[in-house]
């Protein structure tokens, strides 16, 4: 499956490049309705897996269905291991047991860990039953470490040389060698109790001496992960010390895999993918959901914002006799509530993402809310002059503008007070910042807001 | 500058895995009261340079002055690389010239080339100053590619071997080579006018019997990028095709250099970290921005804002005389706009992650479109029963829960309508969806909601 230089389903440059090719997914879907295998099988086979599986996310069950069954021998492993997990389970239901079992084979360990994860027990049985038994075992090994951890993302081949050898030995030994990984990039150097003490890259090997010794060429940076190591910290190590691979340790300190960047990468897209949905109150959102897991994935934040929204309301409800006297009060007060749940988000995304990259510290954090504090102060100030005029040009009534600029000012302090205070808090007692932020910040502007501006017409109008 | 396997700044599980050791960062701040430059050196020494980075961000600018002057000598290069945009300017200008020449001589000339893009002239000057002159070239070369370019991410130095090779004239080749490049993990082979035709793992490498073509060993997955593509379909490339190194070609397809995967795993965390910050309305923030530069960031989305509450309170101000006779109407609206805003946040965060991802294409958009709209209309059939029902109870009439709960239907199928229909527009006509979507979606659920909701309830109730 090679995807050469310059494949038709891609255009390298431009807007859309790498977008799969809307005239080739109209051609396929036109093969299905054929019935037309020779057709399908050479459309596809361009097509990197990564690229059929986003295909198959992006047309509806149905054409999913005769897709996989025209194309059937021809489904590779490495499509599955690409394929979002919700329509995972679906796809490989259409798999006939012969064809699961084959792509199954082919894949890695690693891979084969991956997909077994979020399988139904019926469905890792009939995976596990297609490997013979060493890849079984070696499997069920890794699947002994905790979700989600370093020993789950690791392969456990890793090519090794004692401390003491020179350039030339390990050279010799990995010529000698009858397998060696499919993928590797180090020789990982271990003392004699196998605990891994650095790592040399081939490169450098290959521009060192024969009778150089490999303790003298090892990396610069050498980062040890510990088996049980949450794979977004994995991720993190990878991305802030430019490694490219990293052994694997089990509690002892002894080697028992290595992690590779490529990994690493695809733990930090998800992590950000879902720190995004998670902001926005999207739970484990995917867009080849189907209406009802969507609608179940969505509901629960709405119904928290329901709540929340109440709770504003009641507190409108407080100064029903004011709003009454004055109506302007009920058009003006939804822009107070209004900026300061913006400058709020603006407070908290900043906060949440800093607290992800390690950059929010018990170090700097009154410096931080400090400077939120004041940046709102100064927003606040500004926009409090711009919406006073406005309250007295719309309204003709002076104190009008005071009150909504007074209100403006304090909801905005309010806002990045609590928009840095919520998510560090949250953080500390270890509930995940994303998740749980937006509403709480809201809450209190929205209620702030409503209360400042309602509250100090009432003292002041009326 | 070896980070070894128990290094004392980290502990490498736990909630604060990588995170800079308060005690540590207290220390240095201590040896800086003292201007102790030895144990400065020494609490310093087992730092990795991202961590120096880190440090120097999280001090203040007083203390950091300080740092700089104190560590003078010893400050490396990297540190400089990895230095967040905002405080690099400041900290060049406290180097001296002598420390700041040395730390740019041993930096990689892509390094160098990202450390340029971002600086006024004249430390521009003084950087490509302090460089020999063939760095200077080859710099100057990188900076004629266009910003956030592959040229600009690319190293120039790749190994190459032509199609008629064998494994062991490939390896003889690289064993006398005068000078490998310092990171490399692939041989390119060229055909005759030097286009990339394939490439070969140096592990592969390492386990083919020598006389085997090296064009029977290259790898399955082989993509060129062109030097002119963006950096954010580069990271998306390596990313969807699990790439570790990836040639680099001129517009006539010529090899020019290569890209390898942990440049491209620093764009996917920058890239992400903007769509992130974007889609809040926070322009290019950082944590060590100052207050008057957080300030100016922030200023033009609230001002967006602004305009869009105002347009939200016109249409209100259409309904005065409704709301002076029925004020309970000014107590529940906001609950209908706030609850159509965050189910438009919804839509559009996933409608915008699908984009970026090139998940959401021509194929499926109306599939996609069609789903958001059941989903609003479920999820707003169920709030609106919810809601019908507190309308009744609290305000003990019944046609007013009838007209918040129409309101609400109608509400969230906008909100699903507009979440998909205006990022998908935006992305079309080359707008950035993350960056425009939020404004307009809120614009619309806050006009539409407010309209439905008291034009219902001025058509019914009175």
């Amino acid at each position: 499956m090679t995807t050469g230089e310059n494949t038709p389903e891609t255009e390298p440059t431009g807007e859309d490049a790498y977008e799969l090719d809307r005239k080739r997914v109209a051609q396929i879907l036109f093969a299905l309705d054929r019935d037309d295998r020779e057709a399908l099988v050479e459309l596809m086979e361009p097509l990197h897996p990564a690229d059929i599986a986003d295909l198959l996310e992006q047309i509806n069950a149905f054409d999913r269905g005769r897709l996989i069954r025209l194309y059937d021998k021809e489904f590779d492993g490495d499509i599955l291991s690409e394929l979002d997990e919700s329509i995972r389970e679906e796809v490989i239901s259409a798999l006939t047991p012969q064809v699961l079992a084959d792509a199954v084979r082919d894949l890695d360990s690693d891979d084969v860990v991956d997909l077994l994860e979020d399988l139904e027990e019926p469905q890792q049985e009939a995976i596990l039953d297609a490997l013979e038994d060493s890849d079984r075992v070696a499997i069920e090994q890794s699947l002994s470490y905790p979700e989600n951890s370093a020993g789950r993302l690791m392969q456990r081949e890793v090519v090794t040389a004692p401390e003491h050898w020179t350039v030339g030995q390990a050279i010799d030994h990995m010529r000698e060698a009858e397998e060696l990984p499919e993928q590797f990039y180090h020789v990982v150097i271990v003392d004699p109790r196998m605990h891994p003490v650095g790592q040399v890259t081939l490169g450098r090997l290959m521009s060192s001496r024969r009778t150089k010794p490999l303790i003298e060429i090892i990396e610069e940076t050498f980062q040890v992960i510990p088996a049980a190591q949450d794979e977004e910290d994995v991720a993190y190590a990878f991305n802030q010390y430019h490694l490219i691979s990293a052994p694997v340790v089990d509690e002892d300190g002894r080697l028992v895999g290595a992690i590779t960047i490529d990994d690493a990468m695809a733990v930090l897209d998800e992590e950000h993918e879902e720190d995004i949905l998670r902001l926005a109150g999207v739970g484990e959102g995917s867009l080849s959901d189907r209406v009802s897991e969507t609608t179940k994935q969505r509901f629960p934040w709405l119904a928290v914002n329901l709540v929340t929204a109440i709770f504003a309301s009641l507190v409108i409800a407080q100064f029903e006799a004011t709003i009454a006297q004055f109506v302007a009060l009920a058009v003006l007060m939804p822009i107070v509530a209004s900026m300061g749940g913006n400058a709020g988000t603006q407070s908290l995304t900043v906060a949440v993402r800093a607290l992800a990259t390690r950059d929010l510290t018990g170090s700097n954090v009154w410096r931080v809310i400090r400077r939120e504090v004041l940046v709102g102060l100064i927003n606040g100030a500004i926009f409090a002059v711009v919406m006073g005029i406005i309250g007295v040009v719309w309204f003709g009534t002076p104190m009008l503008g005071v009150v909504i600029a007074a209100a403006m000012v304090i909801n905005l302090v309010v806002a990045g007070l609590a928009g840095t205070v919520i998510p560090v808090i949250l953080d500390r007692i270890g509930v995940d910042p994303a998740l749980a932020s937006g509403a709480f910040v809201t809450t209190v502007t929205d209620v702030v807001g409503f209360f400042a501006f309602l509250g100090l017409a009432g003292a002041v109008l009326l």
